[in-house]
């Protein structure tokens, strides 16, 4: 029975003020404190800390009628760097944000189809870093911590990737080459988390406590925030909704199980329903999964019947799979993202919309907000830069540095030089 | 983005105390910190706390080599008693336990069949509750709180009683009526909420903060336990796996949606699945529910063919159904209970077992456990009575009693009485 340690929560704490110091963009101690429910004593002791740290800087002051002037304080922009890296099955991007993640740079390179092996990443990130290091975001400033988004169950506590079917990975470590590409600290996670906690940082999360961040994509997850913290369950894979089964002994899934939603609303599943409608259709020519899913909401809308069908049933095998989301957790609140939410015309979301209710019992039903989402395209980059800096919080956070094990021989010495703000701790290797 | 306030905090450290006093049974403050992860003086100021409102008290003295003596404590039996009531939909069941949680009387009323309002329900707990003031447990004891289980989605919060589709209860207030009945303070709670809040404190949740506890029953659903809090949800409705989508388009459950897991693993699935098999059965024509399944899993022990195919299939939906739990939640750990699993033989479950793998994904399926627990009958009338000792902690922890409304004009005479325990504060009413 172990509990929740002093420790995690004062970590909680921390990243509760943060949130609300990024959601407000300038903010008083007042502000934070009505808005985290914090005590004002215990808001003026983090803010004190981090802007200790450089993480927050006083931005200036205002007057209240009557009272005295009181301290404005935002985001430290000047304070070194964060790195996110999102390897994906055809392209590894990387992205450089300062610390009130603003997007500063940017670098991508496609990757050859076919399996990659973790070394082969480790290259590419390296090259790209390279040509990064040579611009303004990077020249002359350090990483202060690194997300990477990998495809697959990642394990983040261990540095390893559980399970990668499509490139044949199964507990393969990959903190280790990252760090070695990158020269530095390295959190690893997977898409679903990554865009779930942008979607906790600045999407719902700015307006619920409980409430679903559903994917859909290529593959397709529902991210579980509960009591506004993301829910990563034992070893880091919670949210795999996407390989429930909805179809009792249905199609094949490339998990191995029968019937599995993903199966059903993931692209493949899509061109799948298509295919059963119509198997000659031409659109199930269209290899590439963006094109594929445009053009088959482009079809729709322009009347063809077999395409209009396959969004439709789409639509009933996602609400009923939203349905089961919502009675098992009765959150406050679903979000549906992904890219495909960009090209979704406007009858697979009225589908769902009309459907949605008869599929919820009507307790959890009553109440429970729905929203699509368009999202830019970058938020499972954000999501690893927001996940960097908890990286980094909780690494310059540490109460005992000097007892944690050294740091591995690797070269940090630039990686040490940013450490030199007044007041900071000097870097040391904690749990990851 | 409104968070946990100090008060929540302060509640859930209580219990973290008390959960490790029941546990351990007598306890000193130093095996408290250690159970509970929180600070030694954290612990010495709530164990302080709890003798001074006379929910513990000191047990003794021991003597550790060469330190000082030191104290242990207990729950303290003589501080008042709990009742907590199972409203089920063939019987009303009252059961008197004291502050130990050791249980000391009880008294059941069978209903007569059909529909009940909650006034004769009501009425029936008036009368069982004057037959039990005449005896022992409660002559001369007060009812510090109680704890009352009712069917369907009750709303803890609003004291309502949201959907019991058998007696066609739709948004029906009950806490009211209730407490007139008892002449005090009620929590009301479903079934599920009690089951789980039962493993929790003396079950699994000895052993493990992530887990699942499913109940088995005429309705099946489950208990979500994360970082060893119950997921209530929004509404108090969270854990309706029962009602969650297995198989598409499949049979008609009497939520209204169709291809319910329910409709397959409770008991009217498991007599359609048996009728689907062999439609002339001759089970089919037992009509009680534990009836049904005692003879059912006797004849399949005796090899009767039909039943023996009817226990696999359930073995099989059960296993798919356990498995989308375990993949979305990624738990350390998922116990089967309820009333069901006394008769499941020993098919059932290996089926289950060998079945489960296959359903989970790499990544959660390794390192997961399942255990099906016998239980003695008594887990939702135990699971109140922890939820009526929360409700009590709750109250007598409330930082400023005078400030919240006074409680309802109904005659409390004697329960007042019973609060002129040396420190007590007096009673009021807070928040349910």
């Amino acid at each position: 029975m172990a509990m929740k340690t002093s420790r995690d929560i004062r970590n909680e704490s921390r990243f509760m003020v943060l949130r609300a110091v990024y959601a407000g963009g300038t903010v008083t101690r007042a502000q934070v404190a009505t808005e985290t429910g914090l005590s004002p004593a215990t808001v003026a002791t983090l803010v004190g800390e981090l802007v200790e740290e450089g993480v927050l800087r006083e931005a200036g002051r205002i007057s209240s009628q009557g009272g005295r002037p009181t301290s404005t304080f935002q985001a430290n922009p000047q304070r070194g760097r964060l790195l996110a890296i999102d390897v994906a099955e055809t392209y590894v991007r990387l992205d450089v944000y300062d610390l009130a993640l603003a997007r500063l740079d940017q670098e991508q390179v496609e990757l050859a189809p076919g399996a990659q092996t973790i070394a082969s990443v480790g290259e590419v990130i390296g090259g790209a870093l390279t040509a990064l290091r040579r611009r303004e975001a990077l020249a002359d400033r350090d990483i202060l911590f690194t997300g990477a988004s990998l495809p697959g169950q990642v394990d983040t506590a261990r540095g390893v990737d559980v399970f990668a079917p499509n490139w044949g990975w199964r507990d393969v470590p990959v903190v280790d080459v990252l760090e070695e590409a990158v020269g530095g600290r390295v959190r690893v996670d997977n898409p679903l988390m990554a865009l779930a906690t942008g979607e906790l940082w600045f999407g719902a999360g700015r307006r619920f406590r409980d409430f679903i961040a559903v994917n859909l994509g290529t593959g397709v997850g529902a991210g579980i925030i509960l009591d506004g913290q993301l829910l990563r369950g034992r070893g880091n894979s919670a949210g795999e909704w996407g390989h429930t089964t909805l179809v009792w002994q249905g199609r094949a899934c490339r998990c191995g199980r029968q019937g599995c939603i993903e199966s059903y609303v993931g692209v493949e599943g899509m061109r799948r329903t298509l295919e059963e409608i119509r198997s000659d259709h031409p659109l199930l020519e269209v290899v590439h999964h963006r094109a594929f899913i445009e053009q088959l909401m482009r079809a729709e809308a322009a009347g063809d019947a077999a395409a209009r069908e396959a969004v439709q049933r789409t639509g009933d095998h996602l609400a009923a799979g939203l349905g089961n989301l919502i009675n098992l957790l009765n959150p406050e609140h679903v979000s549906v993202l992904g890219w495909i939410t960009r090209y979704a015309g406007t009858d697979l979301r009225e589908r769902v919309r009309t459907r949605i209710q008869q599929e919820c019992l009507p307790g959890p039903g009553s109440g429970v907000s729905l929203e699509f989402t368009e999202t830019a395209g970058e938020s499972v980059s954000l999501g690893m830069a927001v996940l960097a800096l908890e990286g980094f919080l909780e690494q310059v956070g540490l109460p005992s540095p000097s007892s944690l094990p050294a740091p591995p021989a690797i070269d940090r010495t630039e990686h040490r030089a940013a450490w030199a703000v007044p007041g900071a701790p000097t870097p040391s290797r904690g749990p990851r």
